[in-house]
C-alpha cells in the first residue's frame, strides 16, 4: 500500500460489520480506523474482526463526521451505492468506479497524501450534508437487480483495488529458456518425421501455446527432460 | 456478466458465510451456487443473504467435490490464500492474481464457456486431492501480516474483478478433450519409462500448464497428433 488510507465508518448499525471491516483492513495492510457515533461494539465485532482486534481496539471514535474529518486529509472519498442520480444532482454524481479512483490517486505523492475513505450507514448511507464534505464519490459497479452490497464486502473491494500488494512469487521463464524448449520440440518433430506440410504451422502453434501458458523456468526444464527421455527411448528402440 | 460463473463452496463451516456469498453473487449478477457437504443452513444464512435468498434456495448440494465437478465446466479455478509455496510445489503454485485470471479468461466465448470458481473451507481451505481437480489457481494479493480473508470478502473481490469480463471469440477446448490429451501424455510418459519418483508431480504440472494455456479444441487435436506420431515412430524404431 503506497498511499495512506484512513477508513471512516459513519454511524455503522451492526457491530459485526465493523469487525468485518477491521479484518478486511488488516488483510490489505490498513491500520487507521475511525468510527463516527457507532453502535455498541461487543462480542460480535470482535468475533468478526478475528485477528484484527488490534485495529478495532485502536479505532478513534468521534461524535460527528465534521470532527472526524478535521485533520490534514488531502482527499475525502465517499462510497455510495446510488448510481441513478440525475446529472444535475451534484451531490451524488458523478461517482468514479474503484478502478477510476485508483487511477486518479495513483499519481499522488506518497509522503504528502492521505486518502480518507468513508462508508455510510448500512440502511441510508450518507446524508446530503455529509456528502457535501467529500471531494470524490466512488461506487462499485453492480447488478441493477440487487445493487446494495454488504458494508464489509464493499469495503473489501475498495481496499483490494486501492492496494497494490503484489503476489510476487511467480517467476516466468525467460525468453532464452523458452526458445530452447521450442527448438527442442522442433528437433523432436523432425526426428519423428512430422509431416512437412503441417510442420511450420504446428511449430507456430506450439510457440503460441508456450507463450500463453506462462511457464516457469522449472516447468521448462521438466518439459525438456520429458523430451530428452523420449529421444533416448527412440534411440534405444 | 458475460461469462457464466458457477460458484462452488466446499464444506463451508459457517452458514452466515454461505448467505453472505449468495448476497455478493446477486450483487454481481451470478446465480449458480453449488454447495459441497455444507453446514446446516438456517436463520443466519438467510439473514446474511438478505435479498439473495433465492440463490440460497436454488443452490445445488453435492456430497463430494468430484460429484459437483462432473459436468461440462471448461475451466475449474480454485481460490487459495497460500502464497508462499516453494517453486517446486506444483499443487499450490503458481497462482494467478484476480486481475491475471480476468485477463486470462477475457477472450473466452460466451456460449461454450463456463468458469467454476471454487472456495475451500474457512479453516483449512482445500485438501491436496481437491486441488488436483483444478485447472487454475487464483489468490488475492494481501498483507503478509494477515493474509487470511473472510470467505465472503474474498468471493466479493473475485466476483467484482471478473464481472466486467469481455466476450471474445476464443473457444477453449472442453474438459473431455483436455482430459484425453492429459491421458495421452501420461501414456507417453509411461511408454518412455519416465522416472517413477517424478511421475505424479510431472503429470500434475502438465495438467496445470494445460489449464493455463487456454488451449483450443483444434490445438488439443494437433498436440494429440504429435503424440501419436511419436508413438508410431517409437514402435517402428
Amino acid at each position: 500500500m503506497s498511499i495512506k488510507i484512513k477508513v471512516v465508518l459513519v454511524e455503522p448499525l451492526y457491530e459485526g460489520n465493523v469487525g468485518s471491516v477491521a479484518r478486511a483492513m488488516k488483510n490489505f495492510g490498513l491500520k487507521d480506523l475511525v468510527l463516527v457515533n457507532p453502535c455498541k461494539l461487543e462480542g460480535a465485532a470482535k468475533a468478526m474482526a478475528s485477528h484484527a482486534k488490534d485495529i478495532l481496539n485502536k479505532a478513534t471514535i468521534y461524535e460527528t463526521l465534521n470532527d472526524a474529518l478535521s485533520d490534514d486529509s488531502s482527499i475525502v472519498v465517499a462510497t455510495t451505492g446510488i448510481k441513478t442520480a440525475k446529472k444535475d444532482e451534484h451531490l451524488r454524481f458523478p461517482a468514479l468506479s474503484p478502478k477510476e479512483l485508483k487511477y486518479k490517486i495513483n499519481g499522488f505523492c506518497k509522503n504528502s497524501s492521505q486518502i480518507t475513505l468513508m462508508f455510510g450507514r448500512e440502511n441510508i448511507g450518507f446524508t446530503n450534508d455529509e456528502l457535501k464534505l467529500c471531494d470524490l464519490l466512488v461506487t462499485i459497479p453492480t447488478s441493477q437487480e440487487y445493487p446494495i452490497m454488504n458494508l464489509s464486502h464493499a469495503a473489501s473491494i475498495l481496499f483490494y483495488e486501492l492496494s497494490d500488494t503484489d503476489i510476487g512469487n511467480f517467476v516466468p521463464a525467460d525468453k532464452f529458456d523458452k526458445d530452447l524448449l521450442i527448438d527442442h520440440i522442433v528437433m523432436l518433430l523432425t526426428s519423428i518425421n512430422y509431416p512437412e506440410h503441417k510442420f511450420d504451422k504446428t511449430c507456430l502453434m506450439i510457440r503460441r501455446i508456450i507463450g500463453r501458458a506462462n511457464l516457469t523456468s522449472r516447468e521448462v526444464q521438466t518439459l525438456r527432460g520429458i523430451i530428452r527421455n523420449i529421444q533416448r527411448k527412440m534411440r534405444l528402440l
